[in-house]
């Protein structure tokens, strides 16, 4: 199962798809999308769209995991940001694939074993548990791996919380 | 020329579609485009994206203009008016249209003559500016019909300004 994590953003958009195995989990593809800062917001909206639709067609995730954005911390960049991952969950969506979404502290807490961890811890357990040679760059293409690790961390419960609602 | 208004938000999305011509604007369609708040916001973002799709594709407007969006303002829908917003611009420029984006405050100055007008007196405005029976409902409808009525008014001073900067 391909689980595809997306760290929205304008500027630079993460992704981290990561395959989820028996022996451990597997780098698919880590990535940023970029568009261009001089451009007008409503072309590097358009093109940020149309690169998470061929992102999507060429991987098909069954799961996309995306950070869930707070308004209360970064308030410059705070309205690119949910642009950006209202675009990545509708184009998901429109892809067919499920939807979920993770808090920053959610992530680090599930890759670092500790909800308050660094940029750089991030990147040095994602380089550890997808077994890469170098730690992923830049930081938003380790995020968005952190999200799909995250999702595979958290999807044994999700399912047991699942079958339990069912047998109720 | 059909200019299509969007004022972007999640539970009710409100469109305005004005025709301006020289014996004054035309109303063409208002409404709005609602999402069920009881589904997951995946879906709702993705319905709301194909209603935009369609809704352009229906009116072929040669702008669209978006409300500016501010986060000082309700930080409770603000993430989910984020999010509509960028998919309103990103669909209007996939379908090839100008965007503007404008703010409450111009729109308000533009139609009422004063940036601090209620929802009452812009329902009111928009009204008597399309000659219609009755005030548009609701006022997310009103306040898209009052951004398609601010560009026809800030059109022409854009036309003069643009010759000017191709003259010098």
């Amino acid at each position: 199962m391909f689980v595809l994590g997306i760290d929205p953003g304008l500027s630079r958009c993460g992704y981290g798809c990561v395959e989820g195995r028996p022996g451990g989990p597997r780098a698919v593809a880590i990535g940023v999308l970029r568009t261009d800062a001089a451009a007008p917001l409503h072309l590097r909206l358009a093109e940020l769209q149309a690169e998470l639709r061929s992102l999507l067609a060429e991987l098909q995730p069954a799961v996309v995991a995306v950070e869930r954005v707070f308004f209360q911390v970064n308030v410059r960049t705070a309205m690119s940001v949910g642009q950006a991952s209202g675009l990545a969950m509708a184009e998901a969506a429109a892809a067919g694939c499920d939807v979920v979404q993770y808090s920053p502290n959610e992530v680090k807490q599930a890759v670092a074993g500790d909800g308050a961890a660094d940029k750089g811890q991030v990147q040095r357990m994602v380089q550890a548990l997808l077994g890469m040679a170098a730690p992923p760059h830049p930081a938003d293409a380790a995020d968005a791996a952190a999200l799909a690790l995250c999702h595979l961390a958290h999807a044994p419960v999700r399912v047991r919380v699942a079958a339990a609602e069912v047998r109720r």
